[in-house]
Formats: C-alpha cells, sequence, structure tokens
C-alpha cells in the first residue's frame, strides 16, 4: 500500500479488520508519515523507501496522486524468476494511469490492472481513514488495456476487493473515464461552480439554506489541488459531459422564460422519476 | 393550520408538542384526510369548511400551493369587532403570495405577514412529517409590504416560530425572492438538470455512483408540480440566477478546455473555501 492518504489508509485498515492473515507493508514520502504508521501499528512493515516496500510483495496499490505513480513505479524493483507482481491503483482516472505506468511495470516484471474505488468523501488524510470505507462502494477495473496479466489475476484482483465489502465490476480505461466524467466528475464541478455563484455572491448566504444547499454542494469541499489533477487528465471527456450539462440547463431556461409551465413540468417530472428508479 | 402536507402534517405535531396549550384547528380539501387528522387527534378540530375553522383564530397559516392562497383566504369569514386576525403562510415565494393574498385578508379586517419555513426535503405528503422538522431551520417572514400589521403581530408570530425551534429573521418580500432564487431554487434546477444530463444518457449510471452523485442530486426527487409552480412565480429571479451560473460554469470550461491549470486550480479552491466558511 504505498501512499497513505484517506483511501490507502482505510485500505490498511480494511484489509486489517476483512483479511488479518495478509502482510501489510507500507510506503509513504514524508517520514512522519511512517512513523505514524509504525507507532500506529496500521502496517506491519513502513518505510520512505519504496523498493524496501514492494520487493517481495504479491500486490502493490499506488495510493497517490496520479501524476505521481509513473516516478514510483520506476523505483519498484525487478522481478524475480518466477515471481509476478501485480500492480494496481485507486486513480479517478484510467487510460491516463494506464498509458504512464503499464508499461514501465511490465518492464519490471509484473503486470498491471486498474483499480478505481468510487469511494471517499470530501474530507482526505489518513485522519479520516476507516475500514468500512469499500463497504457497498462500486468498484471499476480495467483490466481492457494491459497484455500481461492473466485471468487469474484480475479474479484474484477481484476477490481482493469484494473482501473489504465493494461491487466489483470491469470495463475497459476508455469507457471507464466516460463513466466517471458523467457521475463523478460533472458533480463535481457544478456543485463547485453553484458554491462560486451562490456564496460568491452573498457570503452569508449559507445561513439561510435548507439542507438541500448542504446536501448540494457538498462535495465542493473536496481537495483543490486532486480535483484539478483529475480533471485535467480526464478534461475531453469532461468537457463533453460539461456541454450536454449546459445544453440541457439552456432548455430548460428557455422553458420558464418562455413561461412554457408544461415544459418545465415534464422536465421535473423526468428528473425525479430518473431519480427515483436510478 | 390549513392544508396538511408534509409542512402542515409538521407544524401540527410541532405546536402539539412545543405549545401543547394552543387550540389546533385543521382545514383538508378532502374528507378522507379530514377523517385521519380526526382519528389520529392531530388536531383539535377539523374540517373540509375553511369558514368554521378559521372562525375565532387568532392565527391562520396557509400551507397549500401559493396558487391556491387567493381561493382560501376568499372564504375566510369576516372578523368580529375587536377580533384581529393575524393570516400568514408557508410559500417558497413571497412577492406574488403578497399580491394574492394580502388585500383579501385586509378587507376580511385581517393582517398577513408571510413566512417562509426553510424546511422541508424531497419528500411530501403528511405521512413524512415530524415534530422536529422547524428545529434550526432558517424562517424568514416578510413584514415589510404589509401595511395593517403592528409591531407585536410581527414579534407574535416571531415568538411563534422560534417556539418550534426555528431561527427567525425579516426581509423584504423581493429581498426574499432574490435570497431564495439562489440559495434554494437555483440548486433545485441545477441538480434537476444534472439528473437528466447524466442518467438520461445512462439510465444505469447510479449504481457506479458513489455519495456524491446521491447528495449533488437529491433534491431532484422533489415534487415535480409544486416545485413548477415555485420556479414560474420566481421566473425573473430564477433567471437571473441561472445567467449567473451559466456564466460560471463558461468560465470553468474555458479553462479546462484551454489546459489552464493554475485558474482551475483557484476556481476550485475558492469554491472549497467558500463553503467552508459559510
Amino acid at each position: 500500500m504505498l501512499g497513505p492518504g484517506l483511501i490507502g489508509g482505510s485500505l490498511l485498515k480494511a484489509v486489517r479488520k476483512y483479511s488479518p492473515s495478509i502482510e501489510l507493508r507500507a510506503w509513504a514520502r514524508r517520514e512522519e508519515a511512517v512513523e505514524e504508521l509504525r507507532a500506529s501499528g496500521s502496517a506491519d512493515f513502513a518505510s520512505t523507501g519504496i523498493a524496501e516496500v514492494v520487493a517481495g510483495a504479491d500486490l502493490a496499490i499506488l495510493c497517490m496522486p496520479v501524476g505521481a505513480m509513473a516516478d514510483a513505479v520506476s523505483d519498484f524493483p525487478e522481478a524475480s524468476p518466477g515471481e509476478r507482481l501485480l500492480v494496481t491503483d485507486v486513480g479517478s482516472v484510467k487510460q491516463s494511469v494506464v498509458n504512464s505506468v503499464e508499461s514501465i511495470v511490465q518492464k519490471k516484471g509484473g503486470s498491471f490492472i486498474g483499480s478505481h474505488p468510487m469511494a471517499g468523501s470530501e474530507k482526505s488524510g489518513m485522519e479520516f481513514a476507516e475500514a468500512e470505507l469499500f463497504q457497498e462502494a462500486p468498484v471499476i477495473l480495467t483490466p481492457g488495456n494491459s497484455d500481461g496479466e492473466t485471468l487469474s489475476q484480475v479474479s484474484a484482483l477481484t476477490d481482493f476487493w469484494e473482501s473489504l465489502g465493494s461491487r466489483v465490476s470491469r470495463m475497459s480505461p476508455p469507457e471507464h473515464d466516460e463513466l466517471v466524467a458523467s457521475v463523478s466528475h460533472l458533480p463535481h464541478v457544478v456543485a463547485a461552480v453553484l458554491v462560486n455563484t451562490i456564496l460568491g455572491a452573498r457570503s452569508n448566504a449559507g445561513q439561510y439554506a435548507g439542507g438541500g444547499f448542504r446536501d448540494t454542494t457538498r462535495i465542493a469541499g473536496g481537495h483543490a489541488g486532486m480535483w484539478t489533477g483529475i480533471l485535467m487528465e480526464n478534461r475531453e471527456a469532461v468537457l463533453g459531459q460539461l456541454n450536454a450539462f449546459s445544453s440541457e440547463l439552456e432548455k430548460w431556461k428557455e422553458a420558464i422564460g418562455k413561461l412554457d409551465t408544461d415544459e418545465l413540468r415534464s422536465f421535473l417530472t423526468r428528473a425525479s422519476s430518473l431519480r427515483e428508479d436510478s
């Protein structure tokens, strides 16, 4: 487990709880983080040296920003004969991870299958980590573009996530990136634009807001640096979704502007029933 | 209490719990609803006849769609000499209510002060009513445009809402309508547009969505007919807010399209810190 943030820290806790026989080795960039890992006993072994953490492991999980992954796997040791390291990640985009990581992993004698656990919150950091984070969470594996992996590795990785309570599905990296642009990146941008529109114009508006405003904008509290990376890595799919959203919004504005009550009601009814059935 | 929906039903329960000495009289349009009110003992008196429910009351609260309020107050009895009926409502817009209701109430010898309890949920109907709905909820009174009311009536209405746990503030009807267009109507439209964009393109997308999507779109499950009325009643302010939102969104699209990482990060940082401080 490489990188003890919210997801990495939660993985340590979840594996300890649900698969206690697995030996947990953890890497962190900062010495203080390593000392915390040691003091808390969250991992059986912890170090700032990637090579010694990964040596001899069956599975390495990259829990760091997508932009840092290529450097991390470059520091992996070469596999010894007979060893077969499986590398996965927990990043929110997949095609760019495959592009930057897969060939390096394969050169080291390992194989790469992307994972995206759709868990987390607007919080970040190990202090919010919890063993139950992955319960009922959708996890998407993207084995499509990887030549090296075998069916048994896909199935082992599926078992790993299912042991933590997740619901696993599989698709290609581009399919994944389109899907998350829609269900995750678009809502994030919309929530943040909403906050800047409402609170930017009237910073005390929140005191008059009911639960609707608070729920709708909760994810806008997410980590700005991390989200900048995610949105830029997936910018084409994200722009496509933002344009689709804008077109839909224009139809609503037109209906309201024209006092077309029937049309507005049909839009609202559609939203209400789509959401109910989802 | 006229109209036992989510808000009206919750008012009955809240007054019974927090001001048990008040005599509760309830009106409902449908005979079955009146029978339920009688059977459950939620009100001391219940009827489908508005005049007999309101007769002798100190305070009448209109808990019905805004469009039905003028007809309802037209059926009120004339005040006897010495009586001073105070009428309020729980509608989500205020200027149009004042326009349609105030002069009728004054002709009957009463006075009108608008109330907007910013409580509720995506649920509607008496079956979801609860006594705690108004705890910590902002309630806005709009005494501005009413000539008839006296300071003591404003203060009595303030005491009434505070006794149910609400936080009361006052502003003019137009100020209120601008405020709710921003903190309530805009998020509602945006959530519904988001649902139609995402689930309209892929109805099973919800199974891959984390809590972010569910929170962001929760209010889109609201009652379509009620929201059509609210948005149309307040359409000018709503369109102004939707245009402000669109302009902000265009800036984000431009930053993403131009790969302007610094600008995107500054937008996201602003959203995160505005929300945190709100």
